[in-house]
């Protein structure tokens, strides 16, 4: 039995990318920086310890994933990894790339300002291009 | 071989707390939050994917026992995980505990506001707390 679902807020916030053996892989929808997030998929989970360790072991190699594919995307000078949900309950893992000139550099990105939707077209070439990683 | 060195500004701004076999323990330099500091031993490392596998299958391990301890701590709501770097570029993994009422909830610690050093004694005993854990 799997309950899993998505927090209506990641859900609004995000777009689908793919389901990973363990984690849901969203993009953000903030076109200022290319930006992940993975959610695994079990019910109830709220911090990482709340995972089993086989579990754990995968969302890090998830999470590595998620990361080797932002790093390889322009404009991308340092990787931000964060599980934070202090807003939003439901664990998920932020992988995302930064650069110095970035709207929020060298602060972190949550709470700074206000999204940037992208353009449609735009949205679905870049989750091609995470899909086709 | 291993030529790791602690980041500069990592020493400046923690306390010794103990190695474990993958990462060096700190104690974040700041009374506001219960924010421990792991540091992988290892040089040159940057991203969470410079690590092999085993060795993030290990991060993993650690971040996860840092979390329970830091959970178990008083007024822990929340934590939040992250490795950001983006002013320290040697990898480093944040573990701390929120609760909502503390100087950043719901944003995120990182560049909100100058840090509340401990007193002595109070670092004192929260070092070895962490120690006995």
């Amino acid at each position: 039995m799997n309950d899993f679902a998505l927090h209506h807020r990641l859900a609004a916030d995000t777009a689908f990318v793919a389901d990973w053996p363990l984690s849901r892989v969203l993009l953000m929808e903030d076109a200022r920086y290319p930006w992940l997030v993975l959610v695994p998929r079990q019910p109830g989970l709220v911090e990482i310890t709340d995972l089993a360790a086989p579990d754990r072991a995968r969302l890090m190699e998830e999470v590595a994933r998620a990361a080797e594919m932002v790093r390889g995307l322009p404009h991308v000078a340092k990787l931000n990894i964060g599980a934070l949900g202090n807003l939003v309950p439901q664990l998920h893992v932020h992988v995302l790339g930064r650069h110095p000139g970035d709207p929020a550099w060298p602060g972190p990105v949550w709470g700074h300002s206000p999204a940037m939707p992208y353009e449609p077209p735009v949205r679905a070439a870049l989750i091609d291009l995470v899909r086709s990683l």
